[in-house]
């Protein structure tokens, strides 16, 4: 059997059966956003993304400043997810001998950039010579109230922090070979594709005023990331069609935009539930970000879409999958 | 200009250069085996190393128990370096469609029976797609005492672990198509080169009797290993020829046994230097421990090989480098 016959999530299950140990001191391990190891009064979150091209980028198409940036961001959001402040990272780098110092530096600038904004240190790492551009990035956090993707409760409401779909149509519009600054409207989901924005202050906030029952980024799109919720929580959700969040200029290219916003992924926005009697808490954030109440967690195992005339159908799966053949990438 | 013609030396003191940030907690930043934050009294110790295809390993030829065992063991012999235990690690896999799942299964079995080992827990990762097999591990140790690169004074004796040159040797027979059972002599190299091993109980004890002033593992090769051990301190060293521990096979297959004993990478010993007045410390190890005293720090910023007749030649530092023309690799 070749690893394209099975998806992503069976191997990770079948790795996480093989490695059922456990140490004094880790609270979290495989299958959530990321590891967390306590140590005294705090925890400290780990988390780690490779970013390879020709899988998830295209040397000649993705700005090097820009993917610096998202090869940390991408990390900088799993921390978040966990409500989490990021403190440190590792850089692991193989490159092909004939790349350019300049796209070397360019890169070098991005990761930089994004590590000061987010007041994360560079603390160490690894270069090689590589086939492929392959980036791995660790990042270490920490964390008081650590919030997991397992806490769901039947009639918690769910909430989505930004707008779904963006990232999935820039990533449709690069595959066209449209480049940033031929076109203001597509320039909005080239650059949610290129230069994502991890919610770090936003999964900080949650995280203070304790409002979250459970929380993950929308990395593998909202379908298959509120499905890790609700199997994590042995829960399943109503999502109201009519109130997910997408940017209007979607309908200039989408003629299904639920399509993409259900099932596109790498927003990093973040997904998280919140019990009914703490949605005041929320109310008070919503002055400050864009947070979107789509549905309600229910019994049961399903998800199903609910559309405004009250009609109700099952939920496909069907985001991002690595290994899996419908995969969009 | 290309990534070709600098070395991987030169783009660290550029990256080094600007990141030059810092951050309470953060003890040892880019440039030593491992990066080291304080917390309390402890301080967690953190490491990466890339393991690329075509790069780091050929897939037909390196047997992916071993790999699996490699790829942590490299991570660990790199906390051994500063002295540390290691803990947790991380583990990111990039994977082609067309990898069998009997390869996947062999190598996780691989990583598990280092982890048991060494009592490593995996706690998180990412797998995704990849053009080549591209392997990614992050240890996170402790430690109490941290030995740095950056100690070694003039008239420290130099010791080092283990024999010299074996994993080089292994690599080349690898590369003339040589395959484990086919020769029992030719096996002992095949095997330091697939599957080497880290020295985590001598890192821990050399830790704990406090005994070295410096320490790094010989990854690069002895040459330019010890040079970062130079340069990182401001010294010079003299190295007695005599004294380089070899394989009594070695000679089946080498006619300058030396050179590769002083250039081969990929040993993964504990290079350490000592002052003088704790030699006696030392001895005590050497009961469980195969170590040989091989030179001393001077003054000065050269390496000098010392041949048994007092003759004396600057040493080449001519190891494994990424990128560099001169790779052995």
């Amino acid at each position: 059997m070749k690893i394209n016959d099975i998806t992503e999530k069976a191997l990770i299950r079948e790795i996480k059966k093989e490695f059922l140990t456990s140490k004094p001191g880790l609270m979290l391990g495989i299958g959530d956003d990321a590891a967390v190891i306590k140590t005294g009064k705090k925890s400290f979150i780990l988390t780690k993304d490779l970013l390879l091209e020709k899988t998830h980028f295209y040397r000649d198409r993705h700005p090097p400043f820009f993917l610096g940036r998202k090869s940390l961001n991408v990390n900088l959001s799993d921390i978040a997810a966990m409500g989490g402040c990021p403190l440190y990272s590792l850089l692991g780098l193989g490159l092909p001998g004939k790349t350019s110092t300049e796209w070397v530096e360019e890169f070098m600038a991005g990761i930089k950039s994004a590590c000061e904004e987010f007041d994360v240190v560079l603390a160490g790492g690894d270069i090689c010579q590589a086939e492929v551009i392959s980036i791995s990035v660790t990042v270490i956090g920490e964390g008081k109230h650590i919030i997991k993707r397992s806490g769901a409760k039947p009639g918690d409401l769910i909430y989505v922090s930004g707008n779904l779909g963006d990232s999935a149509q820039g990533l449709q519009l690069v595959k066209k070979g449209i480049q940033l600054g031929e076109d203001k409207e597509k320039d909005i989901f080239l650059k949610a594709f290129f230069n994502p924005y991890p919610q770090v202050v936003l999964g900080k906030a949650i995280s203070k005023n304790k409002t979250a029952s459970s929380m993950i980024d929308v990395s593998d799109g909202l379908s298959v990331d509120l499905n890790h919720i609700c199997e994590e929580s042995g829960v399943g959700a109503e999502i109201f069609v009519d109130r997910i969040p997408f940017s209007k200029e979607m309908k200039l290219f989408q003629d299904d935009v639920m399509e993409i916003c259900m099932h596109g992924g790498e927003d990093y926005n973040l997904l998280f539930t919140v019990p009914k009697h703490k949605k005041y808490r929320i109310d008070s954030l919503t002055k400050e970000y864009q947070l979107s109440e789509i549905g309600k967690i229910t019994t049961g195992k399903n998800i199903y879409l609910v559309r405004k005339d009250g009609h109700k159908e099952k939920l496909d799966i069907k985001g991002y999958q690595h290994f899996s053949k419908s995969s969009e990438q």
